[in-house]
């Protein structure tokens, strides 16, 4: 979007017609806006705006701008706003902003809006009941078409969709569900009871919200209820909510998979510090397991330094060796992590996986052995067919070949163990796999170069 | 799901039962059954089914599983299904199908379907006209909301979504866009023009499916209007279309950070020959490039190996050195492709960005330089304080927080130069920025070595 036109405005304190332009905008584009907007006329043009709108726009804001309204309002002001949030959008606000301010907030909201907190905040974090809203609208069974469509007029307003209609008993529990679109297209008169679809597909409030992203996507609901241990309604998880999380839940695999501890915040949103600690265990860890490469290579000093020239060109191998080693190994890790997380391989598949990983990793092994055999030879020894040179590449080549393959059983079977112990599987990922198939390939690598050279 | 019940109707031939149970199944469920049927019964049993339930369950099928049912059946059968399919659907099946296949799909589908399928291939794939559909509801601004009510009902049955409504001029350029929801709750003599939103987001047919995504997670649309090049409206894209593109983009930037070429079939469904090409290229590409370091190390040959055992001990450390290099600078950019894929970072960020890279670096260069000076000396040398062991610990640290601080500033840098010249950044990846990251980090290593040591 280009705020030209609108910094203008503000700058000439048109504030009205500004206000009139924001009308105009789609709620994120305007939170876009307000978000550069600086802290002194902040709260000027946000006071100046309607009451239904203002939340809207609230909604959508990044938690810096919103903390920035927060302080500016009283506490009247702003529980007029906080009253016209969905809850879900309340929690997500509370989950980042510092503790000081979520009391004010709890404090401000009205009684129905402070129970509700509570009740979400007794959710696990990232648990459907964290991400799920308790605004639907529920109709009974025993009601016709039209009695429902009345239903929805009155109640549905402030809902999040009206789009699914939920069917529920005297005990809250669901029965069923029927598309706004089935009470279109059905007679006025036919029972709810008729038209309902029984086979409902649901979650439990303790499930995780990836698995809820999921089923979402794999039966493309516009929403999928969350009922409670006793299989009563309780909230519903709309579809826009699912691609955030899937979003989300994409965004933390890469980064674990490439040696970082989780963060929600965007990068450019995230201090120095905060980037610093989410990135520095990881690298101390794997310096640290490191040492293991390292003694190996001291542990064979005696016999390289002794071999002279020949030891130096054995040395020179190794960076190629554990390289193709950790790409090979990275590749199975990160295939078999995305397959865990999307559901396509799961534990009782470990066999065919391995199976499958052995046959591709022959078939990389063998191709990259005689690749690297006359790599070496024409590019490393410039085609000095030396008797000695020729052994050198022979002993490079067994050891790539063997290196691959270990890498890539060790890279496809250990996501599969570790979930199965109950560890994230993309924990293991490229760089631990690294650092073990690094270690492996150096004795694979010494005991060959011993065998046949030293 | 549990299938136990379903195979037992099987073996017992009860056939009409097994197809009452289907019926009463979610279709992706039926397909997740039909799945695992013997390729002898899939056609028996597929040919029970009603025809709209048909097509149905076969639009969620994988590929495999379509390709038989259509070998099996007449021209004609398939003909009665294929003009059942939403064309998105008929798309994503011509898409993964063989040549062969898909010239029969063709030639049986009915004038207007053929019509469709013509005009769809013409579209890039991975472009926003290749995921659309041309079923939705088009209404005029003059209509009234009970006269555009029962336009819905009258044509509404057979498009994907008619919770949103399309408002078109007679040259079918878009100029509104109004909720099923808005109707409901408007009066019914109120004209369209009045209630509809005239501030449109919407997509060209060129546009890339994952801008499409973006912008459907980015303003929770429950689909986005597609318009031609003269903002004709030619087809909407869903949101349970976005869901699926956002997580096929996501394992496609996971594949190329894990230097792999981009696969779309599940890891299970893909043969061992198709992973192996997957992956080889990459590999061998980077073994190559694994030349330089080689020569690195062999041009220090001679003073390496006249210093003798101190020139193994500064070998043992290049592992640990590249290694530490390769992961932080795969954490950077990993963190910077992310960020661009998900539009959180831009071109014209580079300069914000490499400041934070440039200040997130060094806090990880000297802690990383403590922690390696005292892991040298305790767990490398055994605590043998000896001044040769504190030099050789000393050049360690030393380039470690230069080799930190460059493969930062290279991985956080080379993703956003990619993009800038039209490169898809996810191919600056962990594995590609290591490759640099070890040759530059060699160079510094041994310039500082044979400055203090050698």
């Amino acid at each position: 979007m280009n705020f030209e036109y609108l910094n203008s405005l503000l700058s000439e304190r048109k504030y009205s017609a500004l206000v009139k332009e924001l009308y105009e905008m789609n709620a994120v584009d305007a939170a876009d806006f307000l978000a550069i907007v600086s802290d002194e006329d902040l709260p000027k043009v946000f006071r100046m705006l309607k009451k239904g709108i203002a939340a809207d726009i609230f909604a959508e804001l990044e938690s810096d701008t919103q903390e920035k309204i927060i302080h500016a309002f009283s506490d009247q002001e702003f529980s007029k706003i906080l009253d016209q949030l969905y809850i879900d959008d309340v929690m997500d606000m509370l989950d980042e902003l510092p503790a000081n301010v979520v009391d004010r907030i709890i404090k401000n909201a009205d009684k129905q809006t402070r129970a509700e907190i509570n009740r979400f905040l007794k959710y696990e974090e990232d648990s459907a009941g964290s991400v799920m809203t308790s605004e639907f609208v529920r109709i009974r069974a025993s009601m016709t078409v039209s009695e429902a469509v009345s239903c929805i007029r009155r109640v549905g307003a402030h809902k999040e969709t009206v789009y699914v209609i939920y069917v529920t008993d005297n005990a809250r529990v669901l029965k069923g569900i029927v598309e706004l679109r089935d009470l279109l297209f059905a007679k006025e008169d036919e029972l709810i009871e008729n038209i309902m679809d029984k086979s409902v597909i649901s979650a439990l409030t303790t499930d995780h919200q990836e698995e809820v992203a999921q089923k979402i996507a794999k039966y493309d609901l516009l929403a999928l209820p969350v009922v409670d241990s006793e299989d009563r309604l309780v909230g519903i998880v709309t579809v826009d909510d699912a691609l955030d999380v899937i979003e989300e839940e994409a965004t933390e695999d890469i980064e674990k998979m490439s040696a970082m501890l989780p963060s929600d915040k965007p990068y450019l949103k995230t201090g120095v510090f905060e980037t610093w600690r989410q990135r520095i265990l990881w690298l101390l860890l794997l310096m640290v397991s490191a040492t293991f490469t390292s003694a190996i290579i001291t542990s064979y000093e005696g016999r390289l330094s002794t071999s002279g020239a020949l030891g130096i060109v054995l040395t020179a191998f190794i960076p190629m060796l554990m390289g193709t080693g950790g790409n090979a190994g990275g590749q199975s890790s990160s295939t078999i992590i995305r397959s865990l997380s999307l559901g396509e391989v799961r534990m009782g598949n470990i066999f065919r996986v391995l199976w499958k990983e052995l046959r591709v990793s022959m078939l990389c092994g063998v191709t990259l052995a005689v690749a690297s055999f006359v790599k070496t030879l024409v590019l490393d020894f410039r085609c000095d067919f030396s008797p000695e040179n020729i052994s050198v590449s022979i002993v490079v080549s067994i050891t790539l070949f063997s290196t691959v393959i270990m890498a890539k059983l060790v890279g496809s079977s250990l996501p599969i163990l570790a979930k199965r112990i109950g560890l994230d599987p993309a924990v293991m990922a490229s760089p631990f796999i690294t650092t073990i198939v690094d270690a492996i390939s150096l004795l694979i690598y010494f005991a060959i170069a011993s065998a046949i050279l030293l």
